[in-house]
């Protein structure tokens, strides 16, 4: 029997390829998204589209409402920045979210006994966000292990971050090689109607960047 | 002006005791609950009455359905068994509930601009669950300084677990020092009627016992 695995997928290019990098790596795969209240929703639709492309074993939404207390430009109403407006940790940064998330995916992972953990983040395009640091996935590691069964019994859980180190047309590259049909992912953190990207945030600008670099037809709808 | 603290709040007696020492200490408390889909969801408006009794500066209620995986007595329909009927961690432990409420609280604070977290944990009367021990404190601690804006301004996040070395009657003796009204207060994993404490199950025997131990009339309403 194959190895259970927790994989978080967004709906977006890097969470498709990581589901498409665990299932390569012969784990079982349970999806797990997030409805938060995010601006770009509709990346949810993309999600269930890549889960069941990817035939992963079960996909659950949890809805939670982050917009309770906003503080992003993705969880209220500040405006969504021109790539490469601003310095610093930038608006789109969700406070806490891949601890959120991680966390979900632990208690998920500590129910159908899986113990490895599946995230889609990189530190090398990413848009500088604390949460997406290989030192904070560590943290997160050591903490999961410590505050579940697995302290109990023994075990660590494994937090793969297999796109740590790669930019974004290496990543697309991997995803070709997979197989991943990166035409149902979605990127843009400011979509018009669903499925239109609006070509202009830092999320459309490396998507955009990342197919030219790696030389690969990018299926991305724009407005 | 005061210092801003997010307080994890369910309705039990160690959190209404860990607010009353939050704002004992001077902080501006802003408390924190989860309907997750609780088994004793009638904590929420236990919740509701000791943040409005104790003035805090605003309670926000963050529903998510833990119910879609289970894996506890408090979220599917595995019984709750009466008090020290099992070994080893109990059916009522929550898989990763307190790493997922943290994770919560981190993005609160995060977004208020509080660095101080305050979390009603205690590992002597504590009924065996692995996210109460000390070290799973520290090791959040850690996780939410480096995952979140912390990190890159310099500054630790405090996660305070003021109960974590008191027994119940010490946190009872505690909290009437501070004034908090019990009676607003609910532990029961498996109440009939909302209000209406089973008088069985481990919550409600370590409450009764704290009672007794503490020399302090037990206000709660038994079946």
């Amino acid at each position: 029997m194959n190895k259970k695995a927790v994989v978080l997928l967004s709906g977006g290019l890097d969470s498709a390829t990581c589901l498409a990098i665990a299932k390569n790596e012969g784990f079982e795969c349970y999806a797990l998204s997030f409805d938060y209240g995010q601006r770009h929703e509709c990346e949810l639709q993309a999600a269930e589209a890549v889960a069941a492309a990817m035939g992963v074993t079960d996909h659950i939404v949890i809805k939670m409402d982050l917009r309770k207390w906003g503080g992003s430009a993705l969880t209220s109403d500040i405006a969504v920045p021109d790539a490469g407006s601003t310095a610093g940790i930038p608006v789109t940064y969700v406070p806490a979210r891949n601890i959120i998330f991680l966390s979900f995916a632990t208690g998920w992972a500590e129910v159908i006994g899986a113990k490895d953990i599946f995230i889609g983040v990189n530190s090398v395009d990413y848009s500088g966000y604390p949460d997406c640091r290989p030192r904070f996935i560590e943290a997160f590691q050591e903490c999961a292990t410590i505050g579940t069964k697995a302290g109990d019994e023994g075990w660590q859980f494994q937090i793969h971050a297999p796109l740590q180190t790669l930019n974004k047309s290496e990543i697309i590259r991997k995803g070709i090689q997979l197989g991943v049909d990166y035409g149902l992912t979605h990127s843009c953190y400011n979509p018009g109607a669903c499925g239109l990207a609006c070509g202009k945030c830092d999320s459309c600008h490396l998507r955009r960047k990342g197919f030219e670099d790696a030389g690969v037809p990018d299926p991305t709808k724009y407005q």
